[in-house]
């Protein structure tokens, strides 16, 4: 705020200057007290003026009246922590579904399109974000490429890299530090990374999957202060009660909130306690909501729902030292939120910076798309391989032989083992004909890299035809999951030719496409029409054998050489525990 | 913390490196849940490396244990504001004061000696104050002088050397911004001092007594976030709710913490609440305590013993933004305190940085005392005044006359009021003989001003002799209150030579005096000295006829021209609220 700013919002303060706005008779839920009573607001152009209980008010002169009639009003919701790009969804396209569910600032990681871009990435981001009714915050990632040596990405970040990134406008901190061994084990790379943001005072989000005891407090002493993988309560009382901070999560696939908050409900009124997304579907946005379904979700669980509002709005924005945010007081920013009742939290109005942005599960403000060069470029180099480049030579001509490869543990979940197939080899090539087996490739998708690596996988349930995505954790090398090598092939000339997406073949003709030509991971659509492609690739995908929840996210699973056992590279088959390849034979 | 410091940290945490120290059976107040349990707690150097609930401690190697059998351990403890020239202590004597009572860091305000030295005083603050078994944090004194143009003091501080004082080392931001007025009305001079530290993004201390509604709102927006002038618990609700942070105060004087606590304790854990001393005499905190009898005072009046630990440890490392302080936690400051019961919370063993500094209320470390010029300076530079000067000129040789003067209205507050008196006058000059009034002169001390304003003063009791101070709030000239003007002369003889302080003379000598040698202040004495001798001038001043709790600080507040109605400065007389000049004939 500059000095004229401040003397209008002081005279609108004094009732010597008209408010822009006033809001009476709101039920406003006061995130510093602690209580909820009807009051009126005064804005001033982005900010908040005053905030008196309705008994009080003295009616200052005011240019427009909103009579809320009652209705709840509460700061604008944050969300600790999330991936734009698990939406794929642009920057603006994800602020266009978000808001209306009363999302007024995130802050993101976009650790996806770092490892497949780079710098170049992280810029997109910031650029596609500009001048947006929402604040996108973002966070760079920490972990690129989140193992090296096992994996080739499209980008490498060292700390000096990520210390210039660093100071870039709008980006609080580093990203999840997934590497929580090479933190405990002082590892040069992490304690590098770690201490550039450390000495710039920037913050250091966290990331501890079922870290525990001594380990946890290593991670803690290491840096990191906050945890969004936090899968039980009881992992959520030691982290809470060792200071660091619990981003409970309810994303689409990963549901914690409830166990969370049903361990830790007793606590009194913990501040290192917020609730994100992380990776939340354009389906489940528009149709189950956004942090306000999260919030919904924690007060069904027991959770006071000040306790729940204060976790979405002034517990982040003090996590983040969000200025004058996560409030609704004189000299706040003026992002609010109306919604109905304290069990549902339906939003039926969003403000931001003082005006109003989404009405009625609509946006109301307009988003002005941005001219931005990486949307034009097609990022997905591959060479042009054919058929046979997707066969698997074997070291005899005829007859069977072992292989070593992987298999799902269950339908739904990506956790994975290695095994030991035995398989027919006929004319020199591993022949899977009459089995429940799959092919799998994963393509290096980046310039000067022609690396192509072949496998086989058990309880992927693909029954015919093949698949493939460029959107593929977290290198998003293109990863192709088939039976026969001729669709394998298709979609490989497919993707290269579009820049990208997920794609169905069959009988060596594509059947289906979901294209991401921003980055191979970014859909030009906005949420409503990608969620109907994506719905009509997930029944398809279906109909061919993968009959989970979401059969277009399962391809994006196999190559994420971070969740054990075995998965995919480029390289080959990695032992995700012992970090090396794997010799198939 | 360098990455040598974490890496140790981490190692120690992971039970590979032998903990410096373990503290076990220790009942853990935990501000981040809310909750007190028997932990276990590891110390690296300066540093926690692990807390774990006793039954779950795994027993790692530790150089030494200390068994706290089942006594209380807080984090230590940390005062939001105060002056410690109110005290008179330098501030290591004030460290080896307050450090036993379990005071770990304090953020101090240095206005008074700001106002005498200026810039140096600041720095004479900073340097006395490095390196000691305790945190002294500084914010930039925002009024000096407190009214421009009513007195003449030893500085001005205008907004560019503030903006230049803003970067020095433990400095955080701008202390009390008492010129309320200045602020609502956007006065050019405080608008300035005010964006300065905002556009530098450091903290605004306020200071806003009776100020409610639309003005507290209006002082808010103009940048001010928090108060510690809070009388009254209806203002407290109404601060908190507007999101100011209440610094709930109990010095010598006022006592305010009762009331507060009493009217927001049903508010859900506010974090913007903390406590603080602000001026507490030397005798009041080695025989009440510090910081921790404002707890003890605040549990009395109701406060939850969790949330009245939160109000010193965390919220007010929340509101200050003091990185890793406030908490018992991995990663955090090993600054913690051992006490006896959620009740008396009297203190028995200190920690700073991982070190014992106290034990059973005296200090166990060293404090280093420094070697500053500012220490053998005098600063108290006046006229060679004779009997004479000190003499009020009538425009009428004999008869009598009358004269404008102040009126005390009781004998403990400092609140005057203007009252013309009729008094005779003797060969030229006003005689009180035979009257209760006194004589009181304002002596300019500082270089190239030789300013003197002689008054009549009515209730001050001083029925016999006379006693003078360069201890004045807010411009510290020598204020001498007298009833025969040879005293007042060697009152003003002597300060000159001595540096200044507080004397007392009857018959032309002086009876008694306790020096403030250091800025006209400070003692160069401990606390325990220092309180014999302030002790021994309080009895003496009571036999006088200064009957009030503490009649040393008595003369300090006539002189004090931001308290109405009519007070006195260098320049004569001074309407407060009319902030002119009265003549007095």
């Amino acid at each position: 705020m500059n000095k004229l700013e401040r003397r209008k919002l002081i005279e609108t303060a004094l009732g010597k200057r008209e408010a822009d706005l006033k809001i009476e008779n709101a039920n406003l839920v006061n995130v510093f007290s602690g209580e909820i009573y009807s009051a009126s607001i005064y804005l001033c152009g982005e900010y908040i003026a005053d905030t008196v209980e309705s008994k009080n008010d003295t009616n200052k002169p005011a240019k427009k009246i909103i009579d809320l009639k009652g209705k709840y009003l509460a700061p604008g919701f944050i969300d600790s922590h999330l991936h734009i790009e698990s939406s794929h969804l642009t920057p603006y396209h994800f602020a266009e579904a978000v808001i209306p569910k009363g999302t007024t600032t995130i802050v993101a990681d976009p650790h996806e399109i770092g490892n497949a871009l780079g710098e170049e990435g992280i810029d997109y981001m910031l650029n596609a974000s500009e001048n947006l009714p929402m604040n996108q915050y973002f966070l760079i990632p920490s972990c690129v490429p989140s193992v090296v040596g096992l994996e080739t990405t499209g980008a490498e970040f060292n700390s000096e890299i990520i210390d210039k990134m660093l100071d870039k406008e709008r980006v609080l901190g580093l990203g999840e530090i997934m590497d929580y061994i090479g933190v405990i084990n002082s590892d040069k790379r992490m304690e590098d990374i770690i201490d550039v943001a450390y000495q710039k005072n920037k913050f250091l989000q966290g990331h501890a999957p079922e870290v525990t005891g001594n380990d946890l407090s290593a991670y803690l002493c290491g840096g990191p202060v906050s945890c969004h993988e936090v899968r039980n309560g009881f992992h959520a009382k030691e982290k809470i009660r060792k200071g660091m901070t619990v981003d409970a999560r309810e994303s689409s696939i990963s549901k914690n909130i409830t166990s969370i908050v049903e361990n830790i409900k007793d606590f009194k009124s913990p501040r290192n306690f917020t609730l994100c997304t992380d990776d939340r579907e354009p389906k489940d946005i528009l149709e189950k909501g956004h942090i306000n379904d999260c919030i919904r979700t924690a007060v069904k669980a027991g959770l006071d729902p000040i306790e729940a509002v204060r976790a979405v709005t002034l517990n982040t924005a003090q996590v983040y030292n969000l200025e004058k945010l996560g409030a609704i007081a004189p000299g706040y920013k003026a992002d609010m939120v109306v919604f109905d009742n304290l069990k549902d939290f339906n939003v039926e109005t969003v403000f931001f910076k003082g005006k109003i942005v989404a009405e009625n599960n609509k946006m109301v403000a307009e988003i002005i798309k941005p001219s931005l060069e990486t949307e034009n470029k097609n990022t997905v180099t591959v060479k042009d391989f054919k058929a046979d480049d997707f066969r698997i030579k074997a070291p005899i001509e005829n007859g069977t032989m072992e292989i070593i490869g992987m298999e799902y543990i269950s339908r739904e979940r990506s956790v994975t083992r290695r095994k030991v197939f035995t398989v027919n080899v006929k004319n020199g090539y591993i022949d899977l004909q009459g089995t429940e087996l799959n092919f799998v490739a994963v393509v290096n998708r980046y310039p000067e890299n022609d690396n192509i690596a072949l496998a086989v996988v058990e309880n992927f349930y693909l029954e015919k035809g093949a698949v493939g995505t460029t959107y593929s954790h977290d290198s998003h090398n293109l990863t192709i999951i088939y039976n026969k090598a001729e669709d394998a092939e298709i979609i490989c000339k497919r993707a290269s030719e579009s820049g990208g997406g997920v794609f169905v073949a069959e009988e060596g003709k594509i059947i289906d496409e979901v294209l991401f030509p921003i980055g191979g991971m970014l859909s030009k659509k906005p949420a409503k029409e990608l969620s109907v492609d994506i719905e009509r690739m997930n029944n398809l995908l279906k109909e061919y054998g993968i009959r989970t929840d979401s059969p277009v996210t399962r391809p994006s699973t196999l190559a994420l050489i971070v969740i054990p056992d075995v998965k995919m590279s480029d390289l080959g088959l990695v032992d995700v525990v012992k970090q090396e390849v794997i010799k198939q034979f």
